[in-house]
């Protein structure tokens, strides 16, 4: 085995082995922010990636497309008024795209800690084409602030809040806020009338109690919840899971895609909401996340 | 005259030859962004300097903080609440550090195009002990986007709207909207009852005709007005100008500044309200700014 010397060494903080890719790139950018290490990488003859502390975040992949539509295509057929989105964790603006998309959109304010990943967001040229502008967009407000912070002290309501974050790891405690009981209980007072939260809940085919944890938070929190997955991801080759939570029950016949979606059609829909049993069976065990104790770091951290 | 190799070209877009520091100095930051080339410079035994295309915009020095008490504390002296305060153009977080210090105060919005200046604002060190850490402030939220569009977007309202922004030129014609008629009356709409909106109106001392145009577009916005003057800055050895505005009649009498200030005591306070004639005989030839027409950036030219 090589001896690696300093610079690999640092490199490897920005872009890990695990995410490395494969053949030739380049890399565009590399900064220390106080929040993380961000690179932007080049693949050659592919496409532009974002790496956090030396793990892909997303990039200008079909992945991260079908990811979008299925974190804001479901939510917003599920909730009765689509004028006020909220984004919190969505940087990359692939997200802010798709709910573009719908005309009824008045408002769409994109909450992310880092200004950096903002700045890349909305002037970094491959991803703004790929987002096609979406973070310039008259319509949306892009914020600077941690999203458990900004939920506390602004007192907008929202029909659709989409909730798209990294999972907490010991090393980043702050994260599990953002996945806290109390945060979703915040969350209930910042809902419109028939409003609806769609939540990112990491892997589902590695991980299921990390799904089941966040259900039962939301449950507890005093949410009505609808869990569902997406497995046809390329890259990721993994089943991932979301879930919908509202403050009324709420059910696939709900679901009802209002727009044309690339990689949502009906007869996906029908596997999206249908669980695997091996992963429900993990769910039993399930822990609900608070301000103060590290349920999902824990769970997290096993993997 | 030497010669100007391309480095020292380059330079001057950064640092102009008008605004270069006397003694030595480092380069902290250097950065092009969509809207401007930020430097970050640290003078030899002196202060940090953030310039904008050339120009020094603000600094960690006692002048700012004259600056900000003038522009903040008279117009929260004059508000009759002061629970949400919004700030298009406060990416530096001195204005902020002030409009902080009042334990009325609920939530503010500081507003910057450039998410490059509000890392700055946020992250850069020396800054960050000058500002007291105001943009990481819990109560602060941090919103990279165009005042206008902002306020034309956002339906909040404010108890105090402070605007602290650089002179339109023919180069970057988009600040004209900044301070339009049709701006002013939409601030109209985003300002609480009994709200008060303070705006910085450029050299007294060296256009006064810029001043006077922007009072003329306030009145013809349908505020009340009441403008004032700043002239005891060291280094701009300049009168500045300032305009508060509200939608009922306001005079110096409701001026009573509600915490203890360094720099306003009520000498100067009398002085401020007292604009010398030879600035106010020029307002008379006065022009209104619009979103169509060019009048603040002709006078700023003309300079």
């Amino acid at each position: 085995m090589p001896l690696l010397d300093a610079t690999t060494v640092s490199l490897r903080k920005y872009i890990s082995k695990d995410d490395e890719p494969d053949g030739k790139y380049r890399i565009l950018r590399k900064i220390k922010t106080p929040l993380q290490r961000i690179a932007v990488v080049k693949e050659k003859n592919g496409p532009v990636l974002i790496y956090g502390d030396g793990y892909v975040m997303f990039g200008t992949t079909e992945d991260d497309e079908m990811w979008a539509e299925a974190l804001v295509h479901i939510p917003m057929a599920v909730a009765k008024n689509r004028q006020r989105v909220l984004l919190i964790g969505g940087g990359g603006g692939i997200t802010a795209r798709e709910a573009l998309r719908y005309s009824e959109v008045k408002e769409i304010t994109s909450v992310d800690a880092d200004a950096i990943m903002i700045d890349i967001g909305k002037n970094l040229k491959p991803l703004v084409k790929f987002n096609k502008g979406s973070l310039n967009n008259p319509k949306v407000t892009t914020v600077v602030k941690d999203g458990r912070l900004f939920v506390e002290y602004n007192r907008q309501k929202w029909d659709v809040i989409i909730i798209d974050i990294p999972e907490p790891s010991e090393d980043s405690l702050g994260l599990g806020r953002l996945y806290s009981r109390e945060f979703y209980r915040l969350l209930k007072k910042r809902l419109q009338p028939g409003g609806v939260i769609a939540i990112a809940c990491s892997v589902l085919s590695v991980m299921p109690e990390f799904c089941g944890s966040i259900l039962a938070t939301l449950k507890a929190a005093g949410f009505y919840v609808l869990p569902y997955h997406f497995d046809v991801m390329k890259k990721y080759e993994e089943d991932w899971g979301f879930c919908l939570a509202a403050t009324r029950p709420i059910s696939q016949s709900d679901v009802k895609i209002l727009i044309r979606t690339r990689f949502l059609p009906r007869s996906r829909l029908k596997d999206m909401f249908r669980i695997p049993s091996k992963y429900r069976r993990k769910w039993k065990t399930r822990k609900i996340q608070t301000d103060r104790n590290r349920v999902l770091a824990q769970i997290h951290e096993r993997h």
